[in-house]
């Protein structure tokens, strides 16, 4: 009835893939490794539930009435001291927005920045959330190719010559969906061609906490400064039921920003901001984070040995150091929907390649996500879907 | 640096003179009418704190996961059933979207129907959110007049007959910032005018359940059905911190505001939609909602009575049926932003017109803000304003 009176905008978004897969994956008797979600286990409850009552229980009503755009000061100083501690990079507090999880910080960022169709470089695949926020202000994207240790530079430099690239979007760390990581050679290269283009570099690091091994390379801000805007979230270390991420970017880009926060919601939600911070006043959150690590590697190695011991041999995969997925690349004669639709009798669920890709790719790959089910679980959905695959390779 | 790197949406708008304003008014010897704060004092800390614990103590971890674009399923069938109680409305819980506060409405309103250079009536004065909110979309906006029972109906049916207009935004009860309320005979006329014209209406009532006196004319929902989108909040009838709001609209329109706020942030704060739920359903509402109106409706009281007894006759001000604010206009030989710099050295604070206009106007023009000061303070900081305005008028 309306279908005219809509934004030009809106004919380019759609629902995302994979929440309507996540309604299919609602009977607990299917094995899924298609969400995103972190492992509910390891939500701190009593922890939060106490940090609820100290905030809601002091004197200071100021947890209840509207806030400045910016954020929480202390959690932002917390926030800008972390980063010093973690990453080496000098942050100041005013330089760390407070958005509502990390896809907010990429809504906003699209925002300040691009313009109907400006060229924009994400990820091949990329970061579905990235390609959703960043959509709806029509952009034209270029996927550029992820390699083993990040993305594929000639590549880059060829689309950076051809193109006014304004944004490049990153997720630097065990990369949603492929698990890949930028190695510390990749990302000097980076640096040393992004150092001459105009071009911002949204670095994206919800899982960079996650890592079961080897050592965090630099973040791209400590070459790059003022171009490397950075994004991080709270979901996966402590709750996404929270929503709470943030930007840090410098103050020129941070104005700005602020100015779009403002305009979009006013400020993040406060209660939560003081319950966050009282929370990591109160705890050892590094303990908790490596508790974490130490149950997702296990339940990784046991996808990555189920994998080694049940797929065809013809099936290529990656092994993140760290994070939530890992990336499966299939045959050209296996279609991922076909697997999809066998597996889901099966009673396995999985995420098809396709969502991840603008340029019609994705036919051949799935991702598997490994936070979310025990190893028992994994093993045995592992199996069920290398016994579909040769069964499909077999009568194909 | 990176001027030429931005949007260019980023140049039409920019930082809430109010919010800035705010920051001057920090100093606690000011009495502000500037913010548009609710009374702190009216805040449910307690059975917030209580409502947080049962939420966090329940054996149920999904208030912390991540959770259903749409919100909480509860929460949108309560506030589904409240708009039946309330005003007698057939709404249904899949009509309703939570937001991160009303503002987030309005920015997922503009994101789906405003197209660069779309007609977009507002109401003049209007409310300065909604100015900020669509004007990153880029429309061209109308300004029309408004009368003491609402909308000018000529200079609207005359835009409407110049112009395509896609949206009309009205804070349709107590008005911010005039404190200008509907008559129903205007809410009739507008109904018709609308019934001719496919224009979305976007009938914003975060003040509404504060109504000191008259009854509540209905929704423009109640005649126009599917071409009026409602807004509401929590923030003035519970609080502001927890950042919940919703838009209420048809199912067609509620598909593309699902895929906007999942690009935009993928949901909003699932423990506060808990802990708000349970509120809700472990206290009476009502009960605390005519607390907070016995006391505005003093406030008001008091800030009338000072007004009518302080300053000076040609001074002409709204009396508004409830809300926050009232809206004086001064003679056109007193500039609002003059009396502005005299009040702040005699420490009062309020808003001066014109960031509610885009055309220019309200140099003549004040909002004060009654909520959040005590009948005391109020009389006190009316009475310096009214010798200000009669020095500045015997002087000028």
């Amino acid at each position: 009835m309306m279908g005219h009176l809509y934004a030009t905008r809106m004919t380019t978004i759609s629902k995302s893939f994979i929440r309507e897969i996540l309604k299919v994956t609602e009977d607990p008797e299917v094995i899924s490794f298609a969400g995103g979600l972190p492992n509910p286990r390891f939500f701190p409850v009593k922890e939060i539930a106490k940090a609820a009552s100290d905030v809601l229980t002091g004197a200071d009503v100021s947890a209840l009435q509207y806030s400045t755009t910016e954020g929480y000061q202390p959690l932002r100083e917390y926030i800008a001291q972390r980063y010093h501690q973690k990453k080496g990079l000098e942050v100041s507090a005013d330089e760390i927005l407070i958005t509502n999880g990390s896809q907010q910080g990429l809504d906003l960022v699209a925002k300040i920045f691009i313009d109907k169709d400006d060229v924009v470089v994400i990820e091949r695949p990329a970061y579905l959330g990235a390609i959703q926020a960043f959509g709806v202000y029509e952009p034209r994207f270029c996927m550029v190719p992820l390699l083993e240790d990040g993305i594929n530079i000639n590549c880059l430099r060829d689309a950076l010559c051809k193109h006014r690239i304004k944004l490049f979007h990153t997720v630097i760390n065990f990369q949603n969906p492929s698990g890949i990581s930028y190695s510390r050679d990749k990302r000097e290269e980076l640096a040393k061609l992004f150092g001459q283009y105009d071009t911002i570099i949204v670095e994206d690091d919800p899982y960079g906490e996650l890592r079961f091994e080897g050592a965090a390379p630099p973040s791209m801000r400590s070459w790059l400064d003022g171009k490397a805007v950075l994004l991080g979230s709270f979901s996966k270390t402590i709750a996404p039921g929270l929503r709470l991420g943030w930007v840090c970017a410098k103050r020129e880009i941070m104005d700005k920003l602020v100015v779009a926060k403002q305009a979009g919601d006013l400020h993040s939600n406060s209660l939560c901001q003081r319950i966050v911070h009282q929370y990591l006043m109160s705890n050892d959150v590094d303990r908790h984070i490596e508790t974490i690590i130490a149950a997702y590697k296990k339940q990784r190695d046991a996808m990555v040995a189920a994998i080694e011991e049940n797929f065809p041999a013809e099936v290529h995969f990656t092994k993140p150091e760290g994070g939530m997925f890992l990336w499966v690349t299939l045959p050209e004669r296996l279609s991922a929907l076909e697997l999809f639709d066998h597996a889901i009798r099966e009673k396995v669920a999985f995420v098809p390649g396709t969502p991840f890709f603008v340029d019609g790719g994705g036919l051949h790959n799935i991702r598997l996500n490994f936070s979310n089910a025990n190893e028992d679980r994994i093993k045995e959905g592992i199996q069920r879907l290398g016994r579909i695959m040769k069964n499909l390779l077999a009568s194909g």
